[in-house]
């Protein structure tokens, strides 16, 4: 079986975006970037420019499925809209495209990637390229973008996997009635 | 010299549009309405209702130029970003078209259209009516919609007036050395 999974890490300046295949159980790097918008162009040229270039990402990687990370508000509401707005024009280029989307928390990515919600930038850029056997550290928005993409993949093996029934139900982490945890 | 203005007012459940021209110093009627997004659906589908609806106006009206309200934050984080997506949506849907987009605040529309920018969506309903000859009060979406692109429409006649130079120089308001207004 292979996967093309197009991890994108949002944002209005600098968008990353990451493509891994993934064959068999083994996760395959492709490529990885950002693209860039002008902070000098007008708000509807930059979402355009962040569109039209995820749009050729679509159509020179052909993907099967498309992951972003789901963001929270920031602090400062100015930077929660303008980064709105670029996730509006993510979202839309990548269903424009014909792509599924699938949305993960960074803390669902962190904890499948480096196995703990508060990993920092430098954590996750290095288990990425462990990961991916690269040569060096991707830049942050691209290894952010690869992280995306890698946790859909780890969780469509998982989903495999159930499927046929090869997993031992002992992975399953459940409630006892008396509230405790336990390994069934 | 003929304008076809397509105004937009974005929102995630809701975005209303309006289409008006300008032909001589005439403001016509041509069509308003909202598109709507399917509250059950996921976000990506959302946007993408939008994005859709928006191409097929933009197709069927071939308006020379879009408006959009221009937006501030809202009081509440979530509902910041969720506008901000819908509004990159929408940014994206007029680019992609081909068309330019004008941004004017909702003070700015309140003031060309009512008078004032305290102007409530019922006095701004009441002079989209009155301005268009309407039988009836356009909805508030579509009235917002209609009022953005009234704004743009009286914009663009001052700035023809100008460079036709038919208006008196007296309607230009500087202010004197001594800080006071005057009407030169």
């Amino acid at each position: 079986m292979v996967m093309r999974i197009l991890g994108i890490d949002p944002g209005l300046r600098v968008t990353g975006y990451g493509v891994v295949d993934i064959v068999e159980s083994q996760q395959i790097y492709v490529a990885s970037g950002v693209i860039r918008s002008n902070s000098d162009a007008s708000l509807p040229d930059r979402l355009h420019t962040l569109f039209s270039g995820l749009c050729e990402l679509a159509e020179l990687y052909k993907p099967q499925v498309a992951v972003v990370e789901k963001v929270f508000v920031n602090v400062n509401p100015q930077s929660t809209l303008l980064l709105g707005q670029a996730r509006g024009a993510v979202l839309t280029a990548l269903t424009h495209s014909g792509l599924a989307v699938t949305e993960y928390t960074a803390l669902q990515i962190k904890q499948a990637i480096v196995g703990h919600g508060k990993a920092n930038k430098e954590q996750v850029q290095e288990m990425v390229k462990r990961l991916l056997k690269l040569p060096a550290h991707p830049s942050a928005d691209a290894a952010d973008a690869l992280a995306a993409a890698l946790t859909h993949a780890q969780s469509s093996k998982l989903l495999d996997a159930l499927a046929a029934k090869d997993l031992p139900t002992s992975i399953f982490k459940t409630r006892t009635r008396k509230g405790r945890t336990s390994w069934k």
